[in-house]
């Protein structure tokens, strides 16, 4: 069943704006394939990790209800984004979004050593950090998707506070990294550098203050610390890189506003109460 | 309800066995205090890479179900496992079973050099052990509750199924991680060394070797090598410091083996499709 006042938009194929531009400085093949989608933020995960590590890759912008053969090759379950390493004599690939953004980190470690964490001298400034990682994967994510996808107002309305709660969450976990670390603590604090937390959650964010606002018209809660850092986080050199305009978004996320059927693996796996794929 | 066969015995409060013997020989408090239930999974994991990793720690065997007050000055959910770090001035402490293992193999490569990781120098052998990590959390362990949880006969068979395919998932993840990656691979591989996948999974391999077969007729899926591999893991000297004795895990299960109401946060979770806490 479509709603009557879903207009049948599709999700874009090409990114546009300055991830267009990210993406044609990127399409030279080298030693890592980047395959992804361009309206997907488990894609733009790792695709501000790659930017903001300084790490070499080719961008392979993927149909994902169309899977070419090229991905099903290294992502069993056709899911974007996926990293294809070309400097192996075999194939080798790394999938999950959370797994590529670890590997990244390693990978850098050993060549541009940028780092979105803090250095591994200070376990407990790392471990500040990874609850928020912690939070963001398992509370954040899942419930900024049960809010766009529920269809009946109260639904909503009850999914909408459970949303703002899980940013309240986050920003407790940042005000408690501020006052009990000693290293980076992301990008809450002024002068921070970019966490892995940072990079986790501000796909979400971003599409907080453009999706949401359009289909929901959610408004992020008021603070202005809030405001600030979501400010920073989407004016970031590596994030901004990534950021198609705005028509993309809305177009893309408006089978998950309507909940079409079939959505996507994640829309199926939020309406029948399972984990994310 | 309770159901007929449910003979109401309930979780134990103290360890029992090799557990006991480990939890006698670390009673001295110290840098670090270790929250723990006996019959904990999640709190296992912790156990058993602080006795892997060689880290020093005081063990405070806290009841579930009554928290004192100084568990819930470092879980904020109340939840174990969690860790008290003595050594700052400023209450400090790491929460989430996956945060504190991230966390102590911080420690470690500051202090023992131990490591249940490859080293950083071979990224994409530790992307692999992160591959089969991310496969425990989001989909073993959860179709390990409900299908203990699982009350009518057809609900128990599916979610069997389930979890046997969860299981399959995993098997197939380290053969591809043995084949695939020239570092350490886990205890799967003949001589291979405790990974924290193997660390990660354990508990519920454990339990799926006496909890599950007494409440649901369960036996592991033939093969010999996954048969030598859960024996290995178990006698693991790490692993097996940590476990009690069957009984004490036996009487503890059978409130999840009855799904009987508010059993815990975990099992209201699996109750209500929502992601666990």
């Amino acid at each position: 069943m479509v709603s009557s006042n879903d207009s049948g938009k599709s999700y874009h194929l090409a990114c546009t704006g300055d991830a267009l531009d990210t993406a044609n400085a990127h399409s030279t093949p080298g030693d890592i394939t980047f395959f992804g989608s361009c309206f997907c933020p488990f894609v733009q995960r790792a695709w501000v990790a790659l930017e903001y590590l300084g790490i070499d890759y080719h961008v392979y912008e993927v149909d994902p209800y169309k899977k070419p053969a090229e991905l099903l090759e290294v992502s069993p379950k056709g899911l974007v984004p996926a990293l294809k390493l070309n400097h192996y004599n075999a194939p080798r690939a790394v999938n999950e979004s959370t797994v590529i953004l670890e590997f990244l980190e390693d990978v850098a470690s050993g060549s541009t050593q940028k780092s979105l964490l803090p250095p591994v001298s200070d376990p407990y400034a790392r471990a500040l950090i990874r609850l928020q990682c912690d939070h963001i994967n398992r509370t954040l994510v899942p419930s900024f998707y049960r809010y766009l996808q529920a269809q009946e107002l109260d639904k909503q309305v009850e999914c909408a506070k459970e949303f703002v709660e899980s940013l309240i969450g986050l920003v407790k976990l940042f005000e408690r990294a501020e006052k009990e670390s000693e290293s980076n603590v992301g990008l809450w604090g002024d002068g921070g550098v970019l966490s892995l937390a940072d990079v986790m959650a501000g796909p979400w964010i971003f599409r907080a203050t453009n999706v949401l606002p359009h289909y929901r018209g959610f408004a992020l809660p008021s603070g202005e610390r809030l405001g600030a850092y979501v400010a920073r986080l989407i004016a970031h050199p590596a994030f901004k890189a990534t950021c198609s305009t705005e028509q993309l978004y809305l177009d893309s996320y408006e089978r998950y506003a309507h909940n079409r059927p079939n959505t996507s693996q994640v829309a199926n796996a939020i309406n029948s109460g399972r984990g994310l794929p």
